[in-house]
């Protein structure tokens, strides 16, 4: 099913770790952290995925957006949540946006 | 094939906006106000992300998250990126990650 | 005094504002419309003097924290807060600061 | 004079750490490891700023705010700019204001 990618798999390992506790682990520390070290790290993967948009540095934006959208998913799991709910979310708005597309076709706006 | 998530098809959404310059088209208009515009609507949505996490407003949050990485799609359009290069970039990092896991069984850390 | 400077005007102006509730004043309608309102400016006008900086525009990078700070007085209003609070905890620290100075030349390091 | 404060003795202190290079302080290191340093801790503490905010913690804000604009100055230091140059920005537009609010009287509005 198309919304298994690797956000899901991710989402599951974060899970993992969230019980396991384990002490070796990056995310595990940043889950018992607690929410604004999660909030902190939003911020600063924000920050510096403008400076590598700036700097036109396309493979380091790859990698400031994946770490990104990583901490997005450290978040939904500190929150009990999941990327389902987000990519749902998604779906849902792609829905409308198609039908505001046929309706302004029809109206031709 | 898993990757042919949500995320794509709002990729190739985008890039038909792109091509079309729809007057009438949000992602068309903010494509076309340049960089800056997408970077800025990437801060706010990052802050409201954070405002609200703070909330506890998990509803809230779902939208503001999918609005962040709404956002992140338009900048990799404007990058002639595709979110698959950062999938990808997280794919990778799982298969690092899930090495050094094994190999830390093995070691017993 | 030292302290009465433009900030200190500024954050008279804008208690005057927010007692009147002048509905053609800026700053009246930031405070009256809310804490999200006027920390979401502060996001936006910090991701405005990043990229000004990465642009190497001073011009553009003055404009915006004035505009980062000016955001910055209306939160501490909002707070019941004055720039004064701010100044003096930057005293405190220039204070820490030259004695720590003091201290690190005394033992040489 | 009135824009003696606070401010410019900070930025005389960060001017001078700027040339001496010393090893064991926090903003001759900042200053070295150049421009994206100082910008992600500008993200970093916009970020805490609006979570203290959101806690209603109005020390823990003053305490962040005091951050952020210090983090400022050291990015004017890293631009050969000064806070003079913000502050008279600041008293441009206090002003432009003071014009504006003139004239809106004298028409009515």
């Amino acid at each position: 099913m198309a919304d298994l990618c690797i956000l899901d798999r991710l989402a599951e390992t974060i899970e993992a770790r969230k019980s396991a506790h384990s002490s070796n682990s990056y995310v595990a520390k940043l889950l018992s952290s607690g929410q604004d070290k999660i909030l902190k790290k939003i911020a600063e993967e924000a920050a510096e995925t403008i400076m590598a948009s700036k700097d036109g540095n396309t493979k380091h934006l790859v990698y400031e957006i994946a770490d990104l959208w990583f901490h997005c998913l450290v978040l939904l799991a500190h929150h009990e949540l999941k990327p389902e709910d987000v990519l749902h979310e998604l779906e849902r708005r792609e829905g409308i946006s198609g039908i505001k597309e046929k309706l302004s076709r029809k109206t031709g706006q």
